[in-house]
């Protein structure tokens, strides 16, 4: 495996790589394609298709691709629907393997486009070629200098591979991504998958030792049975986190007439992506905060949460929150409840959450956090600060870095306000402590991390041999209890 | 009722007031409270008491409170919780009738504490006194210029009224304001609420001609019957929005250490709420949203949302959403159909979500918002926006905030992502439309808006006269269903 390189590995690796439809038309999707990989430090052989223009930007245009003197890894095709399955064939005849088909006005567009896209896939079988798309913004990765996008702009190489079935979807995050320096191993927007679909790109991701962690955006399965089997495959090997939309009628109908994907019970998908081990994000808001997240490198071994908090509201919100989702509050030790007494004032709610009250100062902080990492009770640690009178949000935060660093246990801050945590946000920021506004996403995040560490524990263990008698026997009980 | 004066209306627009325990000593309460009211331009007559100087800030320091040539109408105390209870009775003596009692250390801090707090509203009530706290971070009444918390700063002057039991969020929902030019009526940490409770409070503000939407933050209820039947009023005459915490075992034990107060069940509670009209929120975040569209004046007349996107995906999020949480998508009525078909491309999605597609102009998103408007079954749009290549982030939102101007059906706003769509973000502010990052919340604060209206027309409407026979026959089919 090693040694061998992924089938789609050409695809995401290619030294060389035509844009079929370049052009130099103001707000064009031809033009922006090739200003993206102009702009993009490619390192390649990069050529320009089109047969109205002899230059586009300078450099040749050729007319057809099998013009091209040279062997093709790559064919970018963002030129009208009626013209795309000739230019598959073209490719086909010109040695190219593998092409992305950027242009709509497929089987989104009714059954005239649903024959053009026949058309371009069944060329695309005689020759042997691999399809991403048709309906797609492209793929970009980053490391490589290849922005084979229409996306405005290039994203910062990074370590998380993202697989969309939606384009807008992918605009947004990556410009959500850009300021915050969230960076991308691979992004890829599938559109129609008519031909590579998820489980294959996930595939992908998986070999890929750029991709440490795997963010999906789902509307519907083409082949459940490939993409589970991939998607149980990746979630043994690397994070995977899914937002998949569609869950309700209302939902569905918008993704048929998106995408014309099935989708199936959301509860089952549900029960199945646990078993795999993938976690399931509810909205983009959490994807942000996971993508945040994911540069920092906790290592949980449980859910039982402790919070610190210099405000009783905020920590009962957090609280209540946990117990929402299923986050379990830690029991402090007795050990840790003697040394908080020792350290807090005599006030202090001598239990969990940690109420450290509201002339907490940074020692204070420092001391409980100190406290619950070195409680075996305590897996993770949400501390909350309101920006009362005596409070020094900035100092505090520094005093948490400091302790955090010398620690595997997860550490997630929530420092409430706006112009008086400006500065230890950021502090949270560059130390890689995922910080929130408000309590409940930081727990959503906890759970997070938490989850996948457990999925992934579950994942490894072997089960034990299934003690036969017992088995029987509970199962016997189970059925004179119904017939009681 | 409008000639007469509120009984707390001498509390929050005090013509003279004491800060016992006025200091310049650097990081106390005191000091702060001291600052804060020097900083504030307040134009009635402060006094500052503490036996140990002879002048604070360069003012007079008056060795106890009768020590004032003055009448009192409110008296600040900061200072140990052992000394209050002789304070209050000089307060009495001195004829001051209002006190906020800011100093911790009474029954939340032991049976000492309760011993203290005891004796002080002894001698409160002897006096005809009322007392705010303790244990709290004080009132704010910006339009007065009158800061009596040891809280960073002030807030703008405005039209919410907030009313908390924790004076940590206080502090963190004044800071996050600030910035967003969210302004307060009046802002009232209760604390304690030893004497001057919830219900009190909330009456005050619907009396109050500046407070026109109030906010509550509630972890505990003493007083149930006074308190519901505040709310009540308080509902019909204004929206109310509350958040309450302790929903779960682990809050409601945090609460009791935190304020003491008990919890009833989370369930019955919720069902008051609504059947008073009373918006209940889920989260600080929800807080946030909502403060920042009242200032909008949108009056929805019902449920049915229309969501306008440019990327199906975030639209199919939204739909989603909207499921969850009981907002039905409008169904379009064939006028306005018909009326987007002669505007937009053959291929956008014919129903609700309405996906404009992605090289959506600003024109595009104009029309659809304008067939919203008109469309009679529609009583509430969201608006989607990715940055995708041939966007306009900013001229789109100037086109929405055009035509959003000419109608009070209700706008929210979710230009996703973060540089291509600041600039849109910043000028739907300036507008007074709701904008949100992500789909979810922004359907949230929808309805959160339609509700508000809802619940008022329903406490508006004089029920019907029961049609008796009819109800007792739908009771007898109920039970001869169940015996079947």
């Amino acid at each position: 495996m090693e040694n061998e390189q992924h089938y789609l590995q050409k695809l995401f690796e290619p030294e060389s790589i035509a844009i079929v439809g370049a052009s130099e038309k103001p707000n064009s999707i031809g033009v922006t394609l090739v200003r993206n990989m102009l702009d993009s430090g490619y390192k390649g052989s990069l050529f320009f298709v089109n047969p109205k223009h002899e230059t586009v930007f300078g450099g040749k245009s050729y007319p057809s691709v099998d013009a091209i003197p040279h062997r093709l890894d790559v064919a970018v095709i963002c030129t009208k629907a009626n013209t795309v399955p000739e230019i598959i064939d073209a490719c086909g005849r010109a040695g190219c393997r593998n092409a992305i088909i950027i242009s709509g006005g497929f089987a989104e567009a009714g059954p005239r486009g649903s024959s053009l896209q026949r058309s371009a896939l069944e060329n695309a079988r005689r020759h042997g070629m691999r399809v991403i798309g048709p309906n797609c913004l492209g793929i970009m990765r980053p490391g490589s200098q290849i922005n084979l996008t229409f996306a405005h702009g290039f994203a910062h190489p990074g370590t998380i591979g993202l697989i969309s079935q939606s384009g807008a979807l992918c605009t947004a995050i990556l410009d959500w991504a850009l300021p915050n320096n969230i960076g991308f191993s691979n992004v890829v927007s599938l559109g129609a998958e008519s031909d590579i679909d998820f489980g294959e790109v996930l595939d992908f991701m998986v070999s890929d030792p750029r991709t440490e962690n795997i963010f999906l955006y789902i509307e519907g399965i083409k082949n459940a049975r490939r993409f589970m089997s991939a998607l149980r495959a990746a979630a043994r090997c690397k994070p995977v986190l899914l937002i998949k939309v569609g869950k309700h009628p209302a939902g569905r109908k918008a993704v048929l007439s998106h995408t014309g994907a099935l989708v199936g019970a959301d509860d089952v998908f549900d029960a199945a992506l646990r078993r795999a081990g993938v976690i399931r994000l509810a909205n983009v808001g959490q994807m942000f905060a996971a993508a945040s997240a994911l540069f920092s490198h906790f290592r949980p071994r449980g859910k039982r949460l402790a919070i610190i908090t210099n405000g009783g509201g905020p920590g009962v919100m957090a609280a209540d929150y946990a117990e929402d989702i299923g986050i379990p509050l830690a029991q402090l030790d007795p050990a840790a409840l003697a040394r908080l007494n020792g350290l807090l004032p005599g006030t202090w709610s001598k239990s969990n959450p940690i109420d450290i009250l509201g002339d907490a100062d940074p020692a204070r902080y420092g001391a409980a956090l100190q406290a619950c990492i070195e409680d075996e009770n305590v897996d993770g640690v949400l501390a909350i600060l309101t920006p009362q009178a005596m409070t020094d949000p900035t100092q505090a935060a520094r005093t948490m870095i400091e302790i955090s660093r010398k620690s595997d246990k997860p550490l997630v801050a929530c420092w409430m306000g706006e112009d008086q945590v400006l500065e230890a946000r950021k502090l949270f920021q560059g130390a890689g402590i995922p910080s929130f506004r408000t309590p409940e996403p930081a727990v959503d995040l906890f759970s997070h991390i938490s989850n996948y560490y457990r999925n992934r524990q579950l994942l490894m263990q072997t089960p034990p041999r299934l003690p036969n008698r017992r088995h029987r026997e509970s199962n016997r009980r189970v059925w004179s209890s119904k017939r009681r």
